[in-house]
């Protein structure tokens, strides 16, 4: 198993790397920015590191700090489908993030002054390693370069201003994305990982990646059909029942909160929520 | 009134340009590609040519072929809200779409072999010219760089696959955004301007830009509320009634057709439909 990271180097520039126990491996080009999705086209394994690093030396980035696409899976576990009211549909619900709502693990996730409906919803994210259009499911696996954690936080009622989830999706300092990209052979049991998040500490999303309704290969094949992919999209594959927005009375998070994703060898995702200032 | 354009040079180099009678005046770098967007934060006026063209030397570009977020407005007249059968909401839907969905003036509107539900939607795009967050409606037309005529065709099966736009709304070369970009102070009556769509000649949109439910101040305010808008980035501000999805029976675009929009003073964009090989 390979773990990488996006990061900021102590001098201020941006880079990629590869973790060995407490060490970063700089595989970027000393002394300029230098992006892991450029990479991620190329063999990360024959990367020669450049510099190292202790980890706390470095400031984490998203794990890919600037994806082209972000493709964010709705309604994709039965649960979350009966706790929303809907009906499920033959194919899966697709809506979109700009890279500008991404912010890294440990980093705050910001609720916007407008709203205080402001909720978790830990999920699966596919990080896309060769592009493609049109990607048959039988081959949609070499597709990926990795896995890592997201938090698809929602602000509901901007979501729910109209038929489209734009609004709620989008706001900066919402999508928190990381810490680390695990190597899909890091992962042999995927499907065994359960996608847990806790508020607080208090296990509010708790389900295996099995219970998905339309599998990885499923949703690149699917979304690769009327987009193209590149290495660095990300497909967030949606999220377990257990919303806040969905409980009796409502969960809503607020500043002083701790949220945390984990799934399994995958890793954890902690993020605190400050209110916008 | 002033018109800018994005081309490709006789070199095959991309650049952008403003027209005077038949002639580009070039107004990128010489040699290497130029970027409207990338011009948008400075005084366009003040850009002296580097090169002049006929307009018949260059290959149209999409009027900005790189805007870094494309918002779409949804159910903004009456007419369409009506046609769809949906509730009129407080606030508008906004779905999106790609940069890479885009096709210029005159370039070929490809049907995907996925679907032959394939229908226009004639829309007025507004390309922001000063970024901005939470621009208030009295300061949004001064974000405004120019108006241009946007054809936001829809795939509409995969448009309905489920509750989200974005399948339907992304296939590459649907997106059909030109000729020209029209600067404000060429268009005093904008309001007044008709949105007319015509498929093979027969006039199937007609609309006056008043008709719409949310103007441009309300949109930018609104949207620059969730999402920080910057230079280039385009709003494409709804469809009036008369889509083919909701004729009956259902008119679909097929190879041969040949769909235009034209927006009074704004201009006429175009397009041939042709089938996917």
């Amino acid at each position: 198993m390979t773990r990488y990271i996006s990061f900021r180097r102590p001098d201020g520039t941006a880079s990629f790397g590869r973790i060995e126990h407490d060490t970063v491996l700089d595989l970027g080009t000393p002394g300029t920015g230098s992006w892991l999705k450029d990479a991620l086209g190329r063999d990360l394994g024959a990367l020669a590191p450049t510099a190292t690093y202790a980890r706390s030396d470095v400031r984490l980035l998203p794990v890919v700090p600037n994806p082209g696409k972000i493709l964010c899976i709705g309604l994709n576990y039965a649960t979350h489908v009966a706790e929303t009211g809907r009906e499920q549909k033959e194919h899966p619900a697709v809506f979109t993030r700009w890279a500008d709502t991404l912010v890294a693990a440990g980093e705050p996730v910001v609720r916007p002054r407008e709203s205080t409906r402001f909720d978790y919803e830990g999920e699966l994210a596919v990080i896309i390693g060769k592009g493609g259009r049109r990607i048959r499911e039988a081959d949609a696996l070499a597709h990926v370069a990795g896995y890592a954690v997201f938090n698809d936080v929602s602000v509901r009622d901007w979501q729910r201003h109209n038929i489209q989830f734009t609004p709620g999706k989008n706001f900066p300092a919402t999508g928190a994305f990381g810490p680390e990209m695990v190597t899909p052979d890091g992962v042999p049991n995927l499907a065994g990982q359960r996608v847990q998040t806790r508020l607080n500490g208090e296990l509010v999303q708790d389900q295996p990646v099995s219970d998905m309704i339309w599998d990885i290969p499923a949703l690149i094949a699917y979304c690769s059909t009327f987009t193209p992919l590149a290495p660095g999209d990300v497909i967030a594959t949606g999220t377990p029942g257990g919303v806040g927005d969905k409980r009796n009375p409502p969960l809503d998070m607020k500043a002083g909160d701790r949220v945390e994703v984990s799934i399994g060898v995958i890793g954890t995702l902690a993020n605190p929520i400050v209110d916008e200032t």
